[in-house]
This record gives structure tokens, C-alpha cells and sequence, in this order.
């Protein structure tokens, strides 16, 4: 399998060195409109041809796939580019700019049985699918509310708010493990530094199934936290990205008992064992690829859908929409239907 | 200075034991419906007059203030009764069941000259009042944003909702600290164990300051957290109330260099020393009544004001009509006005 | 049975309290030297019988058992005086102020057919008892070595070393867990602030099992704690006493392969899951004095035995033949002999 | 400056890599006696001269100096030929096998002039030198006592103890903060998985300044820690070098007032704030060859001194003749002398 890596700005590297070091999946070119950043990859990879102009990529019948690495807002021009020329596209999140041009290109490519996937690296991470696992088998129960925080201290984005450069981080992984777009979606953020990018935002998801979260981002904070805690009516889970044992098992809750007599519930408390299960080290970044291989290979879906990475994309505009709606709580429902 | 403490309940003892314990302030009644928890006092305390029958103690001419610390829908009749009488009120939080009948206290006590002060303890907790002295001196700098966790398993409140229960801590300290009520408040809750009765609520508040805050609160957690994130334009703090090491100020921010050239802006990220100040650990119930005695004896207003205990009031009912109109922001203006 | 109280300084009063509060033991006597701490008492328990000479106690032929918390130096006079009024002895840690003093006791109280226990409160600790039950089980494996911290700022004795005073705790659970006395021990100390005193303590210990352990003691330390690894052959564990989960399980280890070709052995290394179990939280104060009460009436040996209480003298007494002979490891296999 | 290194096993590649990149210094040579090692070097840096000779760099005028980064037991051969050749050498840590040898490496350095500097990083970790600074300015007051932990599960290697691999560190720390050899050494050890080799060591160090010290030292432990406690007379430290705090000042400590009446001396406590100063983040093995290229240009004594680097041999000596002894403390000044 051909790939042809597209943009080698601060992710773009590490694309070009786990296809590199892949097996069954070759370089075939990398792509960047600065000379100086194909004159980085050429010290390293001599040997990988390097162009300027993707179209040389989309033009060569021996690629088989793009790797889109670029500012989102050139996300949909290119991938849209690439589908057109019968490539495979992997993009990096979130998947457009906007929730029309991410379903257009997730029409196209399902038109030409070409697969499109955002690369929502977090899919990858195992302690993520431990929990995704953990949720599914029924282990934690309904799962009551999730709240999480992710905050460090920069790095500020030029162009965009915290929300379209953090948000697909959780709102992806919401979406993985709870199978479900919410229902509504309600914000609240400040531009502390500059007024007009929001660069610290609270966001409040409901959902049909009556979960609930709460998702936390900022780029201002005293240290930096990626701490998720998943709450079900069975146990519960804290995800610590930042902690040598990033999954912690809860076989804690409440339980009410039904009514003895006329009215009166009992409520009894719960508090076992506490396990921190042996989490693999794998790097997500090479699952992602090898998936985006299966995928392509097999005319599968990969993890990391395109209907999911539509989905987040309607997520930070729902983030965005409530903003202009004075923080009211936005129905995505109704986007969706 | 005699007191009389109406209500034996979870928290009554402790008044009991604090009034007994400090000088210049004398136990002139116990009173309590249930002949239980009198006769439980009694075992303690033989020497102190009981009596089932609060008119006892408003009409005992020795008395100078009652302690209430009776389920929150006696507040109000009771602080009035007293008030009435001619007593001083020191309340548990909420001041009252309705904002309405919180305002009306207010006004009965001012009338007459009493002294009616909510007991937000947490305005006399060390770690609290000396974050309030940092921001006060300017040392934060602007405050640009607050979010707060108070989640534990339990204990599930029979008959109110966790924003009743947990909401008078985080709503008064922040009504402390940033001396500003909330224009707008918005909600997401859930009664996971009881639709009914909320037991997790997400709070977005926002202030005309610029300032924003998230409260979680939560009767259903894997573990007790009591943990506040104070992000400020100089420094940043974390108050930690479960913690050897309850306040930790941090040395760190972004700042903006003025743009050199046209529209270019420079950022800049300062990390620098962390440090633990060593916190008091004077009992805050204590400093709680001897602030009551001061204000009682020299005609002051106590820390705990009654106006800061309305404005508490109103920061929950704001809360119960963001519920009510589906997670909208509710504007605390208008109410205010 | 009837208890009568020997010593109402800093322990005793807890002790009062406890025999007092638990049923089927009755507090029949309060003795101490000093009227202050008798009126101390009478204040909390005006209906106990108080003196300060203990003759009356040991005359009173309704005494079933003397519970001792007076100074070391004092144990075994009274401890003595007891077994010979035909009294049970429950005496505080160490059992007496040196080995020779210790084996007599055991020696009278086996004549008389007495129960003889010495205090040592944290072989009912819950987490203690946890991890003895792991080692018994095998689960650990073979013990290969346990390292300890029992430190923190203060308190210093005015009398004892930091060996006399902290010592007991750790060689006494020591003793517990691997059920085996030291045959060597070597101690490194210093008297930081009065040189003739140790304040801070370094022991090694080696067992004939093979198992080594080393115990840091001191009352000079930036923090509190108190902290013990156990490393077995199949699982490890860490005791936090201060972390609200005191016991985790590690199940990790290395394992040496036979050499499948002459020489070769190879190595390999399991990190798996970490549990914290649940650990009950009784006072272990009640516990101890339960299995006392057990002793006398079954006439059966306690959990802390006078055996156990000699041996940690022993222990005690060989750290300070080392420090006499500049640290040289002293057999304690001859001593015991 | 021209190098050549010396072994390419696990270390050396890290040192090629910093010789790479420091400018003004020229990577001239790389020796391994394995061609598979050096064929690994040439894909990295194809123009790098390579040879299984070590006489070929060693002939070679141009060479200024040597790192050499073998096995121990083959420092003293190559840093003295090295020496002879009139090269400067900078070799891994420990200096030489054996004291003696490392003693004639210094001697022969000495005579022609020559930069013999052994590879002590952690004296150029940040953490570690600030520590420094504070024990020199007199911050801490005397140093009563220093405990120290480096333990984690693994890397066993096949050839020496855990001392002779772990210890260099501790110990070339101990040396750089106290300025001071100690008097006395004495140890306990265990091979608990090849009885002949001892995988788990506790040290006891013993100082003519007062100082004592605790090193314990694991390849087997449930987590890796890298803590270590310094008690000052007036300030305390902890360093945790797997800390995002590496580095916590504690101001607080016991005083002992003079005695006012004869006898009586008082002792009082303080705990003031604690201080997570901001620490440099340089990477420290750049440190080093900057400090031996600074020693070589400049005819300068390196921070890691080659006497320093005998000292840590010697205590690494100590340690098994106090094995060999059963444990009894080995005087240090004797060997000394």
C-alpha cells in the first residue's frame, strides 16, 4: 500500500515516520508547500520522493492513499481532491471545518467505496478502548454521567478556539464509548487572552439515554490534567492520562433498594476493590494506521468512522452555535435528523 | 452572651459543643422536638435547660441569639419567630428555603437591628479566606476563570436536591472571593438514582466581570474530591481541601506581548516556583461563632452577611430555574435589579 | 469482667474510653499518681471509682486485669505486682524496659496460668492483618525483603530513643508477618538534636528465612510517613497508612527461566494489575482489647503474645548493643538461644 | 575538539548522539569491537569514521579525546591507554573496577597533564546541583541526615551487583552535596533471584561531619522511585526525580531552645511553607561534555573530578567489604589515608 503523506507542519512528521517504519506500507510521497519542511524530511528519508504540489501525489497511479495533515480549513478542499482521484484518505481531526463539508466528503467517498477516516488517534488509545470494552461488556453498568478535564498550560492556537483544537479529543471519545451523538450540547468560554478565541470552555452534553457529561478545556491551567471520570450504576472508572496507571476500576456506588413499605426507598452505599488493570503501551498512532490499512484492504470501516468524525465535527459547531445563542443549550437532534 | 441552639439534628451537637466550649458565650437552652435528642445532650451536657418548645427559649428574656440548625423549610419561620422576639439569628446555610423569604429576613433584621448571619462555615475555613486575601491584594491578578469539583459517594439527601445540599459551599466562597454575584446561571443536572431528586450537577455561572466558573457537584463519585482551580492573569492557585497541602499557588500564565508589527501578537508562557503557604488549622466553626459574638456585641456585620446569604439563595434558585427551562441561562440581573 | 485503668497520661485516656464504651467489660478502677489527671477523668466518668494508689486496685479481689499505660520504665513493677495479685496484665508497648524484665513476666504469668499481652495495637490493624493473611496464603510468594518509614516532625521523647519509641510498632508487625525473630540486626542512628538521644534511626535486619528488611525511624522528616514495601517472589505489596488506600498489590515480579542451555539463565518481568482492596476500618484499639477480653475468658493466647512482646524487646535491645559496638550487626540467635 | 567513543551498547549511542550536535565538538571516531554495532552508527551518521580498532583512533593525531563507554571491567585498560597516548578521557561511571586501578588512572593523569573525568551525570541534573547550591549557601543549616531510595523493577544485569550499577549514582551525589567521603560503611544485601548476585542493598553511611545516611538501592520493587530526603537543622528537602516537582523545599524543623532552668531544655516545632522551586530543564548529559570540553580547553578540574570519581570507587568497595564481613561497618578513612 502507497501512501502519500500531506502536510509536515507538527504532526506531519510522526505520520511520515510510523508509515515509514510500517511494514506493507511504503512512502510514496510526502507533500508540503514549504521547502524548508521537505528539506527536514529529506535529511531523514533521502530516499522518499518529495513535491510541492499534492497533485503530483494524486496524479501518481501507484499511491493508494493520502495522509491529510494540514490546517482544518484546507482539510476539505484536499480530501475532497483526493476522493475525487480514487484515493483513500486518512485526515486528521477534526475531519472539516464545517458539518457540511464533512458530510459531503463522507457522501462522496461512500459513492466511490473509497475509504475516508479521521484520524482520531484517541480511538487508538488503549486505556480509551479498555474503557470502551469495560462500558460495553455491561461491566460499569448504565453509565450515569462522565466529566472530564483536559487543561494544560498552551499552547494557544493562531486560528482557532479551544474548542476545535481540543474538543475532538473528548468529544470523539465520548462518542466511541457511548455509541450517541447528544442530544444537546451547552456552552460556556472566555477568550482570557484574546477576547475573540475562546481559550478555556465549559461544555455541557446531554444525551437521549439519559447520560449526562461535563467536558472541561482550557489552555490556561496550573498543570496540566487529562482526567475523566466515568460514573456507571455498577462501578466506576477515573481515566488519568497523565498517571502511570491511567485506568482505575471502582467497584463502588449506591444502590436503592425497592420500597419495604409504603414510600420508603433505602439507599445503601458500596465501596470495594480498586483496580488498576495492566494497560498495554502499544502507540495508538501506529493502530490507527494499521486500521486505515485493514480498512482499505478490506473495504471495512475503520474505527474511526467517518460518520463519527461527522459527528464530531456537529459537535463543535453545536459548541459554537450555543456560544451565539448566549450559552442556551443547542439541539443537535434536529441537525442530525 | 447567651445563646439558645434550636435543632439537635447531624449538626446541631457540634454548635452544642462549640457554644459550650467558648468563653463569653453561654448554652442558655437546647431545644428540639424529639425527646431522643434532648436526652442525648442531656448524658453530655446535664446542666444545660431543655426544652421541646422553641417559645421557651424567644421568651426567656436572658437570651440574646438563637442557633438554628433545623431542616432548611423551618428557617424562615423560625429566624422570624426569633427575630421577631427580639434575638439575634445565626441560621445554617441556606439562610432560607426561598429567596423571597431570605430577603424578607433581611429586611425584619435590619428593621429592628438585629443580627441575622448565614453559617457559611466555609467563609472561616483558613485555606479559603487566604485565597480571598490573595485575590483581594491583586497577587492572582484579574480572575479569569474558577472550576470547582465537590463529588463524593454520599450521603444522598432525602428531600432536597445535591444543588441545596453541596451548593451553599462552592456559591458562598465564590460569592467571597470574587465579590460579584452571577449575571447569568445555567445547569445541567441528573437524579441518577431518583429522577426526581438531582444527585450530579454541572453549573456554568458567568459575571460581569469576565470572570466564569464551573461547579460540579456530585453525591455519587469513586472518590472525595474537594478541589478548586483558580486561574488568574498573574498566578494560578489550587485549593485543595483533602489535601496535606490545602492551597498550592502557582507562579505561571500566558501573557500577551503588545503586537510589534501590525496585528501581530506574541505569546509568551512563564512557569515558575509552586509553592505551599503553610495554612492555619484554627477550627472554622469556632472563628464562625466568634465572628457572631463580635458582630452580635458591636453592632457589625459579620463575614457570613445576610446580604451574601440572599444572594447564595439566589445563586440556587437561579440554578432550579435553569432546570426548569431546559439548561438555559438564567440572567441573576434582572432577579437582582 | 473488671478492668481497672493503671496510667492516664497521653494513651490512657483512650484506653478508658474504650473499655468503658465496649460491653461485657467493665472499668472498675482509674488509677494515677497525679490528682490532676484523676480529676481529669472524674470530669468525664464521675462514676468510676478513681485513686492514685494501684495497691487498692490489685486488693480489689473484683479485678479481673490490669491495663497498663504508664512509663517503660515502670512496666514491669507493675506488670509484676499484678501477676502476682493474680491479675490478667494488659500492658503497653515495649512489654518492659529490657529482655531479662520481659522473659520474667512471661515466665510468672505461665506459672499462674495468666494472660500476659503486651499492646501492640497494629496487629489489629485492618491493613496489617490483610498482609499477613496475603503471606500466609503464599500469595506473595517467598518474602525476599521489606523496607519501612515511620517518620515524621516530632514528637520527641524526653526519655526514650526514637528506637524505644516508634520501634515497637514496626518489629512487632515484623515479627507478626514473617513470624520469625531477626537472627542479625545493625543500627545506624543519630541524636540530631541532643546527641545522647537518637532521633533518627536506620536498622538492617536479616532473617535465617532468607528475608531482609531495613527500617527508617525518625522524628525529623519534611512529612509524615508511614510506608512499608513487602517484595515477594510472586507479588508485592506496598502499606501506606496514610493514604486512604493503604494496602495495593502489585502483581509484578521478575521470574529466572532455567538455563535451557549451561549457564544461561534468562530473565523475565510481569507487571500486571494493581488492586487496592477494600480494608475494614474498626478501630483496632477495640479489637485489641476484644482479643484480651477473648484470652482471659478462653484462657487461650492472644494475638499480641507475651512471646511476641519479648522478642520485640529483644529486637530493641539488640539495636542498641550495635550502636554500642559502632554499628556491628549482633546475633540475635545467641541472645534468644 | 576531536572524540572518539568507545562502545556502542546502551549508552554510547546517546553519547554519539550529544558529540553529534555540540558544536564545537567533532565526533572523529566511533570503536565497537561488534560490527553489527557500528553498522547500526553508520546508518545514523554514514560520515562518521568508523573502526573495531580502538588503536586507530588512538594513533590518530587528531583526536583530542576519548569517551569511552565499555563494560567496567575494561575502563581501566582503555582510559590508560588512552592516557598514554596523551588523550584527554572522559569514561563512564564507575572510574575503574577497583580503587586501586582508578587511583593509577588519576596518578597517570596527573604526571602528563591530562583531563581524566568520570561520567557522573546526575551531578550535572539540575535537581542535584540545585540541592547543591541550597547545602552551600547554609539554606538548610547542618545536614543531620540524608535517606534515599532507587529502586524499580529492573534491569537486572547479567555481570555485577546492583551496587556496582546503581550505586554510582547515589553515591557521587552523596560525595558532590556533602564535599566529604564517609567514615564509615556497612551493608546488607540479598541476591533474591541469583543468590550470588545482590539485586536489593541497603547502605548505611556514616560522616566525621555527623551526617548519616541511608541508600537503598533495588532491581526489584513494585514501583520505580527515585526519592530522596535531606534533613537540614533549618530546612528540609525532598527530591523526587520522577516528580514534575523534582525539587520541594520544607521550612520547617525542631529547635531546642537553651535551657532556661537547669536542665530543661525545650523543643519546639516549625512548619512554615513549603517550595517546589522551578528547575532548569537542560538535559544533563550536554552538561557534562560541555564541562569536559570546558576542562580540556581550559586545563580545568571537571565538577565530576576524577578524585571524586575515586572516592565513589572506593565507597562502591566498601560496600563489599562490609558484604564480605557480615555486614560490620568498614572504615573508610583508613583506606583512605
Amino acid at each position: 500500500m502507497n501512501v502519500a503523506v500531506v502536510g509536515l507542519g507538527y504532526w506531519g512528521p510522526n505520520l511520515v515516520r510510523n508509515v515509514h517504519e510500517l511494514p506493507d506500507m511504503d512512502l510514496a510521497w510526502v507533500c508540503d508547500s514549504r521547502e524548508q519542511a521537505l528539506a527536514a524530511i529529506e535529511r531523514r528519508y533521502p530516499a522518499v520522493p518529495r513535491t510541492s504540489r499534492v497533485a503530483r501525489a494524486l496524479e501518481d497511479p501507484a499511491v493508494d492513499a493520502l495522509v491529510i495533515a494540514t490546517p482544518v480549513s484546507t482539510h476539505y478542499d484536499l480530501a475532497l481532491a483526493a476522493l475525487e482521484a480514487g484515493k483513500h484518505v486518512l485526515v486528521e481531526k477534526p475531519l472539516a471545518g464545517s458539518s457540511d463539508e464533512a458530510a459531503h466528503l463522507l457522501e462522496v467517498a461512500r459513492e466511490r467505496g473509497l475509504v475516508l477516516m479521521p484520524a482520531h488517534t484517541f480511538l487508538y488509545s488503549p486505556p480509551v478502548t479498555m474503557i470502551r470494552d469495560l462500558i460495553r461488556s455491561g461491566a460499569l453498568g448504565e453509565i450515569y454521567f462522565i466529566s472530564t478535564s483536559r487543561v494544560n498550560l498552551g499552547i494557544h492556537q493562531p486560528d482557532v478556539s479551544v474548542v476545535w483544537d481540543l474538543g475532538p479529543h473528548d468529544f470523539s471519545i465520548l462518542r466511541y464509548w457511548l455509541d450517541e451523538v447528544p442530544s444537546t450540547v451547552a456552552a460556556l468560554t472566555r477568550g482570557c487572552l484574546t477576547p475573540a478565541t475562546p481559550d478555556v470552555a465549559f461544555i455541557h452534553l446531554a444525551y437521549e439515554s439519559g447520560a449526562i457529561a461535563h467536558v472541561e478545556l482550557a489552555w490556561l491551567a496550573p498543570s496540566k490534567l487529562r482526567r475523566t471520570t466515568i460514573v456507571g450504576s455498577k462501578k466506576m472508572v477515573v481515566y488519568d492520562d497523565m498517571s502511570r496507571e491511567p485506568v482505575r476500576v471502582f467497584d463502588s456506588g449506591a444502590d436503592l433498594a425497592e420500597p419495604q413499605t409504603f414510600g420508603e426507598y433505602k439507599l445503601s452505599y458500596r465501596t470495594g476493590d480498586i483496580v488498576s488493570p495492566k494497560v498495554s503501551v502499544t502507540e495508538p498512532l501506529a493502530l490507527q494506521l494499521l486500521d486505515f490499512r485493514r480498512a482499505v484492504i478490506e473495504g471495512a470501516t475503520p474505527r474511526s468512522s467517518p460518520e463519527l468524525g461527522v459527528d464530531v465535527v456537529q459537535m463543535i459547531e453545536a459548541v459554537d452555535d450555543s456560544l451565539a445563542a448566549d450559552g442556551r443549550p443547542v439541539d443537535l437532534r434536529q441537525t442530525v435528523g
